[in-house]
């Protein structure tokens, strides 16, 4: 399959509904103008394809879950406003844009983050996004993500890693930090989509192993592309990292044993969700392109 | 009856909820101690006791609606800790305690918000919390909580605050900021309480009117007694508003006419409350309750 088209049609898609989700008005003042301005700073939107990928994988309607992939783009959106915060990481530049607090100030780039994840909630509980799904499924698919987003996930992960700052690099917190800051929202986009279509509880399984490997390969490659990529292509600063004192997979296990760690990741991952059948090659395709983009 | 009773063992019952709903864990670590030192910071537990109420006004067990009540808790106590921040208010102190950033710093405190916003909505999804509750009513409760929370409620509100500070008091613009920033997550605490208990669209709709009244009405009381109120009995610094150039209800219409205004809005709330019949007398009292307190 051509991965780069699908990815790219699957985008497009993301944007439209996320255009429809979160349209602009003149009534929204300047904090939507805020969290549209983040939200639509060309993103990759890999989250949501991952929770359509997930529907498909187990025989459902990729449109029947663009609510909530919609809703974990927000999330994530969210955790990059807060995350590049002058008491955070303090990041000036995202994406090759100016981040939030540069552009609003710190103020209105705290609320702007606070609102898409509320707009996240708004969305998943949404009688007129859920449509015809099981509402037992909604709050299943939206347990999931909240937990994954929540302080025993992504933010506990953000917390440990702004603790760790300038510490002595060490495996076991890195790969505690990776899990729980990038790797269970990744994880849990691809479980959300499969929860909503009515995957099977053997299905959701092999599709929650295959969601913590990619999240954790997907950090690994990150990493290594702060250590060595090519800032015009990333649109962001590189070696920020290493200026930030952050515990990262190269600074502690080494280069060479992080890419040997997230490419068995990888292959790993594209074997489970072969188990699955032809529906989710797009997931075993896109788990092996997340080291090829660091070669 | 003995309002004062009713509300302290009402608090007590949120107090144990919230404690079961939260618990301290080693494992944890400053995350959650962050997220419980400002969630057990001795609050008054208005907007949880408001659903336990707006259900029993309808005929329901308020402990049935106790996750809800619960997660409205952690989103207000959320929504104070990033108020507090310097970028915001810039508060040292709440409820005769020091805010999160002063004893976490600013990053966790923003962390700790975010991990309570995110807990309400783990909450608000959790199979095992809302039980038999029909699942479309708790996606309705869940989807009036998130609204009220979001850039059309609390959250645009804190944005119209921010950016009118040190402008020209407007009598339009305060009520707005009023209406939203607290008036719109005080409805919606009676409101989700009262639609989960499976409250009819007419009840649904007199406790709507009932909870903006109070919202305006208690938010009027607050502004009155940060320009009056004795520092030791509010646990926090009076003045506060005036200092950081505050658009306030008595600095746009007079000390006088806010009172008035605070008057009016607690009767016709009280008045909505009656029609309803005796289970909603305590959502009675307590309107009328607001505005005695700043006498």
């Amino acid at each position: 399959m051509d991965l780069k088209a699908w990815l790219s049609e699957r985008k497009d898609l993301v944007d439209q509904a996320l255009e429809r989700y979160l349209p602009a008005s003149p009534q929204g003042g300047a904090i939507l103008e805020a969290m549209r301005y983040s939200l639509f700073a060309g993103g990759k939107r890999l989250r949501p394809i991952l929770c359509l990928a997930g529907a498909e994988a187990v025989g459902g309607d990729p449109q029947a879950v663009m609510f909530c992939a919609c809703a974990l783009e927000m999330i994530h959106t969210y955790s990059l406003i807060h995350d590049d915060l002058p008491a955070m990481d303090d990041d000036r530049l995202r994406r090759g844009r100016l981040t939030s607090h540069v552009v609003y100030g710190e103020g209105l780039a705290v609320l702007a983050g606070d609102g898409l994840l509320t707009q996240a909630m708004v969305l998943m509980s949404d009688a007129s996004a859920y449509g015809d799904l099981d509402p037992r499924l909604v709050l299943a698919a939206s347990h999931e993500v909240a937990r994954a987003a929540g302080y025993q996930g992504m933010v506990g992960g953000q917390a440990a890693d702004l603790l760790a700052e300038n510490q002595k690099p060490d495996l076991a917190l890195v790969q505690f930090i990776h899990a729980t800051k990038t790797g269970a929202l990744i994880a849990a986009s691809v479980v959300s989509g499969a929860i909503l279509a009515g995957g099977s509880p053997e299905q959701v399984r092999t599709l929650r192993g295959y969601g913590r490997r990619i999240g954790l390969a997907f950090q690994i490659s990150d990493d290594l592309l702060d250590l060595t990529g090519d800032p015009a292509k990333l649109g962001k600063e590189v070696g920020a990292d290493q200026a930030h004192g952050k515990m990262t997979y190269p600074a502690a296990a080494g280069p060479a044993a992080a890419r040997q760690a997230g490419e068995n990741l990888v292959r790993e991952a594209a074997e489970l969700a072969r188990s699955l059948g032809p529906a989710a090659e797009p997931l075993a395709e896109l788990a092996l392109y997340i080291m090829e983009r660091t070669h």
